[in-house]
């Protein structure tokens, strides 16, 4: 099995200290089990419902929806949050997903002008300003070059923004759930440019959206030549309408914004365009009243998502699985450590699955909770060796002017009682 | 990025071919362009609709779905295949899709007395035989403990079942569609076994659902204790009720009936339980009235999935992407060659991403077509060094009478006009 737990690396818990919490839950299994023998468990002993009857046919669902059990596992907004439901965002039921794929039905979406809906064959994109030859592609025409595939978090420049001014959302969800991770496939945008012949004077692209907030982005042309990507598919199907059906921009590692959806043009100029979402937003307001611009990378970041405020712990002392996300818009996640303490102690957590570059990455730690308070905390640490830093250490240098790019540790109080609690440790 | 094709690695066109391709392309963009220039196109010159007015809110999709654009990329069944729809399968929309993925809406499902609705808190899994304690967990035991992650892909053992008398169903969704490819998170089998305490005599695990059928399966204690998983979600969120919610078995690499969904029961046995569906069913009757049984893995295989049937040339000649998956239940994918001519001629495709172990790989060949007729064909090379089979091959060995494990080469005829069918050469 690919990434499974092997007898000997469950970090944090030694095999011993494992196999305690095992068999503390063996135990009470068996002790469950044995009483079942004079007290049998009716769902289990007994013939149900489920099993003397048809359930649904194949043809009921041509295309399916998750159980009803599971309704509350939705993207949600905060109303107070924005001025319109048509320029705002929502945010990803982190605390209630597990691996590393984001699926599109509950994967945040941000717009400004609402999500559009714009078919394949009214869909143009055009490449104009300093290339050789202007042109105007149908989707067809994008259609029929090489394809490319990547895996990549699309994290908002805010996600975590209501922090900087210390624990104020309760919820994994709304307090980091500006993020989603997908598998695409399209055409790199390098393969565009060169149809069109970028001019030697081409230093930057501006990827404009065909929404009314024409929202725009300009990009340096090593980036634009690198690993951006005009992306048609999200986790093997179309890309839905709130995520830029047919076409949206895909930038690894860079701020969401820029990952322009709906895309209609690149331009392609000698300098930046310091349109007003890369001025008056998504540029980070100093202490000292300057702003600071193209800030577009996302740096290494964690968040323990279950246990989390939303997902508190209901069976009481015993083993837990503890488990987040890590991502590092500077390539792959090298270590991730969990603190229970408040980050007065680490321990390495395991990561699970592949660390890909630019990617979402889950991390477990298992442990053996003996029912007191916890702090808990996740630091991650990216390839490059950057190490995620505390919130404090970020509004040192930051100030509490900003929203955007709050990477800072984030806590949660694990309770007796099993509730979880955002709070701020000194 | 991450396996985009590079300049000068687009195998069976080279460089100078396929950029004669894209000049091809460009020209014909161009033209367009400088024609748009004296009569331009509307629908990227003037102001639309979409970008005069407000797009759909965040908060009016907590839970999205496809554009209705996509509304044919659903699963679609064949009502005379099976006697009834609650003992039936589905099929995967293979030819629209793209990437490795396969979200879990539109992922085939196969039962075999309908999706029943099974809660968590109703939940029960059982192991007994041949163990030290025989253990009853509720949903909330298996979540404490450890948890492991992979992506595998999920085979029916019919898929292509109906190809072994000739072509005869049209359509990639209908020949190759009962395959699908997810991100699974669960519990290692062997941990629950462990736990549970298997006993010197225990060769065999029988794994039972919960549904009226009593789907089960025997399966060797080796592989149990390898890579089979008690999965709780897939793709990130949970698994879906026609997958088995809230707990199915994973068994990577192996016939898709083995993996059985809501997972009730494993017993532990000296000997295989030999049922009804690995006996009358998911054997293969051989051409002397022999079954063979215990064929489980799933040999290597690919097919093209666009152009196909459902998915013909509607751009005429010039670039062409040729596209299509490719999996072994062996280990990884090596190579995908690809034919124009029936396979008289190969060439190597690009396999795009990640090849992972007993999951789907996506393969791409560009080409410049010249619009004659082509005899499409691919053909897989897993890392045992195993080759994909032509049928007549495979028919030579295991005759006409088995519906089972037919992993044969795919032909798709190419006509001038575009259309695609589903042909045999000798």
């Amino acid at each position: 099995m690919t990434d499974e737990p092997a007898d000997n690396d469950i970090p944090g818990a030694s095999r011993r200290t494992f196999l305690k919490g095992g068999a503390a839950l063996g135990a009470g299994a068996l002790a469950g089990a044995a009483a079942r023998a004079e007290s049998p468990d009716p769902l289990i002993t007994e013939v149900q419902d489920w099993a003397t009857s048809f359930g649904e046919a194949v043809d009921a669902t041509p295309y399916g929806m998750p159980i009803h059990f599971e309704s509350h596992v939705v993207r949600r907004n905060v109303e107070w949050l924005t001025e319109s439901p048509v320029s705002s965002i929502n945010f990803t039921p982190i605390h209630a997903l597990e691996g590393t794929i984001t699926p599109q039905g509950c994967a945040f979406e941000r717009h400004h002008s609402g999500a559009i809906e714009l078919s394949k064959a009214d869909y143009r994109l055009m490449i104009n300003g300093l290339v050789d030859r202007p042109l105007v592609f149908t989707f067809e025409d994008l259609m029929r070059f090489p394809r490319a595939s990547l895996v990549a978090f699309c994290e908002c420049a805010a996600n975590g923004g209501m922090e900087w001014g210390g624990a104020q959302l309760e919820g994994c969800q709304f307090t980091q759930g500006m993020i989603h991770n997908m598998e695409y496939v399209g055409v790199p945008l390098r393969l565009l440019l060169a149809e069109a012949g970028v001019q030697p004077e081409g230093k930057w692209i501006y990827a404009e959206g065909a929404d009314a907030s024409s929202n725009g982005r300009s990009i340096p042309m090593e980036k634009a030549m690198d690993d951006v990507m005009v992306a048609f598919y999200a986790n093997g199907e179309a890309l839905r309408k709130e995520h830029g059906y047919p076409a949206r921009l895909v930038v690894p590692g860079w701020e969401g914004n820029m990952w322009v959806k709906w895309l209609r043009r690149i331009g392609v100029y000698d300098q930046a365009v310091e349109s007003r979402e890369e001025t008056s937003k998504y540029t980070d307001l100093m202490p000292d009243g300057r702003a600071r611009k193209w800030t577009w990378v996302m740096d290494a970041k964690s968040v323990i998502t279950s246990p989390s405020p939303q997902a508190p712990v209901r069976h009481g002392k015993g083993p837990l699985v503890i488990t987040g996300l890590a991502w590092s818009g500077h390539g792959k996640v090298a270590r991730v450590d969990v603190s229970l303490d408040g980050g007065r102690n680490w321990q390495e957590a395991r990561i699970t699955g592949e660390a890909k570059p630019k990617a979402l990455t889950r991390f477990h730690l298992d442990i053996d909770w003996d029912g007191s308070e916890l702090l808990l905390q996740s630091r991650a640490v990216d390839e490059t060796g950057y190490v995620q830093p505390t919130k404090d250490a970020l509004r040192a240098i930051r100030g509490l002017n900003n929203v955007y790019h709050n990477n800072g540790i984030q806590t949660w109080w694990l309770k007796p009682d099993g509730e979880v609690e955002n709070v701020e440790v000194a």
